[in-house]
């Protein structure tokens, strides 16, 4: 039985950043079952009315999750989102990084539950909230 | 007490790509509470291992949505997500267009719900199922 | 490889009155992925003001899944709901019947997704919409 | 404009026994925004095979909700779900009570958002997790 390593932060920065291109992402900390991510935003990230977009909010909950699960299971396991409930809670600031903090609640052999906060950077109240699982396949 | 003026196909368009930029959708077909819409995919909606992102399909199913909702109550209300639940089935295809049905199960004066099964172009198994609550502010 | 046995309705309506006594349910019609269940509504089922309380919708719900899977893999194997997403729609009549009528959008290996459309029995309009997902064990 | 009230944890208590009672609980504490409750577990919430039915928590969580937004915003207000997601994480003991703690996401004029995570009584880890959102009718 083979031991899983750890990857460290910075490993799992490149692997992100190789990985969702399209979502560069700082990893701010991470701890036991936890992360926090940082997305900056710029216009592509807006929409008219000035305020970041849904899909953009849902992408960083789903690489937030994404870290958090790979920092436990190690870089060689493919996780699979299958299921992402969000509710959107208040509008965004278009000024702000989006801050993301997540918490896995199960961290089973097949799947894994978490939940995300996502902020505008500065803000307490949070601008969404999200579910996931995901699915790890058999080794 | 006005009218709700129903926007014809080709302005439901022009809104869409102004409100939407990132995600340009041709809208296939529209009919009562319901509509089918298409989004092309390049390279920029991919992830590494040739499959559309997770995001890209909750964002198609997003402007699905919002598509229907106001070809409903008009181009003038606006409707913000509240909730989007995402259920992932199968890897979409990397070589084909998203198509979006989107169906209204719910019209309310205050919350719309409804559902959205997307496809791979040519494929009839689903690639994701989403439903969604949209909020309509009092007029 | 051994065979999947399919279990007949009367087989299916049995195990479900031993497996879900608090919730009697009789089997309308079971067809490919499909199923149409039927609940009949007492004053144990309802709520001060005349409506069907939300967790009997919940518990109906999750009975039609369970009956639609059953009929797919067998009454061997052991399902368990991992997720489950309602959105109550319409008050329900406290004189009606609930009828269930449950899809499957994907019978995996490992996951079942389906969805479940809630009804007061002689109303075409939903009460609520489940979408559901069932984890099935290693054989 | 008028005061809200804030209702007592007895008179919480005995709204919720009126209004709730195939669910009967008790109200562990009360604190700005959040709640604890406790649910005792008989034969008649079982399931066969010794766990507690996935119907009970969802209504346990529901009701958790429920005694969280009544006491912000009094007894009078007439809130309804509109929006439950259950992840179930764990199989709850047959011999403990179920534990509910509540927590608004947020608290809005029209729709009102909260996560419960679900315990079975003495043990750390949660069996299921939920957020539910609310709507609230205009006054």
């Amino acid at each position: 039985m083979s031991e899983i390593t750890r990857p460290s932060k910075a490993e799992l920065t490149a692997f992100m950043h190789t990985e969702f291109p399209q979502c560069p992402i700082d990893i701010e900390s991470l701890a036991h079952h936890q992360c926090v991510v940082r997305r900056s935003i710029g216009v592509q990230q807006l929409r008219p009315g000035g305020t970041v977009s849904g899909p953009v909010l849902m992408e960083v909950a789903d690489a937030a999750m994404y870290v958090t699960i790979l920092s436990e299971i190690g870089l060689v396991a493919l996780a699979v989102t299958t299921n992402l409930n969000i509710n959107f809670l208040r509008k965004p600031s278009a000024n702000s990084d989006v801050i993301a903090q997540c918490r896995l609640i199960k961290l089973g052999k097949r799947l894994v539950v978490g939940e995300v906060t996502l902020f505008s950077d500065g803000d307490e109240d949070p601008v969404a909230h999200v579910t996931a699982t995901y699915s790890i396949p058999p080794r």
